[in-house]
């Protein structure tokens, strides 16, 4: 099966990525309301301009550091599953196995945020999940060079 | 219409999308220049290794900050833009609101980056520019979700 | 040649590139690995519910703000290669060509990440790494821009 086919969207693979792809993509742009919340609650503010919006009373804060790292995480990581995630599409997996590949995906990046900066739980909470999503985009990497290696 | 023809360069949707996506990466690009000009101009240095290039004066500077965190808003919105503005071509969008869409959120993050970093505008300018991109995001994100939706 | 066959896995660019993508995830997975290293050895600690894995010392360390900033300069660089990399392939560059310039960009950034965060070399070293990815993106955008440009 070509390149093409594996694109068409009777591909349920390619499907099921363009639909945790979007849920991921809502997922990260909650970060930012998350941490908007955070600054306005504790008045951090970071650019003088905000000062009519925001009643400005600190230059930092935990709650919002934290949120702001688990963006960061996220930005370290999700852009990654969406590349890889589409690369692997391209080497025909199994069409149960690369759902559920999604699918964890996605609850381990959502867990992840959860543990970290809305409830924070004590690891290895967030360890766990971090390496959950780590191990599965190092899976998709190492499978679309295997596949395709060209040198 | 199946994914095949959709991504196809006859599809003028594509063909827009392609065009707006390497214009927004080159306007990150040119974050890298700006941050570059900024510690130049006020001899702000992070890497001891950089001192025999930029006279180091200062660990850090209110314009330097100022452009890394246009820069890093940019990195936090635009990469979902690509991710989500490829699934939504899939979901067969009218071409005249799609090439309206790519073009009022390539136009909202340059808006965004000019009042936040190069010529300082009041509140709410940043935050309205923001918030259209914000918006194109999501609606694109949601109608990708609803169009293809497996779990 | 339509954007279809361009997609498909009998293209050799295509298939390069999902080499050198898949490549370029791995490296920047490798940076959050060399992160941790750093903190374990530095005892540099960000979050309190870290402490029972990682006996806490510092809040900073030089050798961890270093591989961070690499790790961000991967951040704002490389995910632009991944989708200029993909619009240039719909540009039917020249086989021979497109496969050197994604080793190229390749080998600039493993370069980058080594002068910067594992063995660090003066300057120019590590400017020049970075001015080769530079241009490499700058090359494939305005090259995608000038084929398909629809206003």
């Amino acid at each position: 099966m070509g390149g093409l086919s594996l694109l068409s969207l009777e591909n349920q693979v390619f499907r099921c990525y363009l639909t945790y792809t979007s849920i991921l993509v809502l997922k990260m742009m909650l970060m930012s309301i998350l941490t908007s919340v955070q600054r306005r609650k504790h008045g951090v503010l970071t650019s003088p301009e905000d000062a009519p919006l925001l009643k400005p009373l600190r230059k930092s804060h935990d709650d919002v550091d934290r949120v702001r790292r688990a963006h960061l995480n996220d930005m370290e990581n999700i852009p990654l599953f969406f590349v890889v995630g589409f690369t692997y599409i391209l080497t025909n997996p199994a069409p149960l196995i690369a759902s559920y590949i999604f699918r964890i995906y996605t609850v381990s990046r959502i867990i992840h945020t959860f543990v970290y900066a809305i409830y924070v739980i004590p690891q290895p909470a967030r360890g766990l999940a971090w390496v959950v999503g780590y191990l599965v985009n190092a899976y998709m990497a190492v499978r679309t060079i295997i596949t395709f290696a060209t040198w």
